[in-house]
């Protein structure tokens, strides 16, 4: 029998834009112009802590939410960083990497619960979309 | 001139009992009874997010996060972990380990600006010091 397959949990797939995949994680844009906000999601079934994660593989995500927290910052020049493996609703993990800045909607507050989505303008969308694959070098094809 | 001294935030040190010192970190319980909450401090000058850290002191903090994750999961018998380096208003770089239960006080959403917080009896919180002591294999003496 094969080994069981990654599929994205649905709530997240709505919440979410595609951007591309990473070595071990999917990653994305989530459909809040609230804040700059992606996911990153390791491609592993039935997976719910870190830890559950193979020793090489916490140390891939690490390095993999690294990368993204450097794009991230790059791009939308961000003053900090808020990163977060929660998943008290949603339990597939996945880690919030999200660019804060004082007076965005939920300053100086976590942003979970804080404020209703903004509807992102499409074209910023994409742009930012494209922003974080030219930084983190990958395309908007699935592995 | 030697280099900066690590002083632990003024803020984090009344919010938090000592448990010990990792290798790396500064290990912090928070005096708050609604969850069994720690603190990770990584005892450096002046840093703010965890991309600050040099790479080997990157993949040091995430073992210290998964080890102090497995322990505080083992002693307690939460159902969810929830991590997270935010710093919005404490700045010091410092991560949260928090074990969640469905029905603590704030579930499913995040614990942090959810509930007042409750106060410990005070053997019920020197026993999880303790406990955080023997599986973390560290005594109560700042490194």
């Amino acid at each position: 029998m094969p080994p069981p397959a990654f599929a994205l949990d649905p709530q997240l797939a709505v919440d979410t834009v595609f951007v591309g995949d990473l070595a071990l994680c999917r990653v994305l844009l989530v459909k809040d112009a609230n804040y700059p906000w992606i996911l990153l999601v390791p491609r592993r079934p039935n997976v719910t802590e870190m830890i559950d994660l193979p020793d090489h593989e916490q140390i891939q995500l690490a390095g993999e939410v690294a990368v993204a927290s450097r794009a991230l910052r790059a791009i939308t020049g961000c003053e900090k960083l808020n990163i977060a493996s929660l998943g008290n609703v949603v339990s597939q993990l996945h880690i919030h990497v999200i660019g804060r800045r004082p007076g965005d909607k939920a300053w100086p507050k976590a942003v979970w619960g804080a404020a209703l989505p903004t509807v992102y303008d499409p074209n910023q969308r994409d742009e930012l979309a494209t922003a974080l694959r030219h930084a983190l070098k990958i395309n908007a094809i699935a592995k």
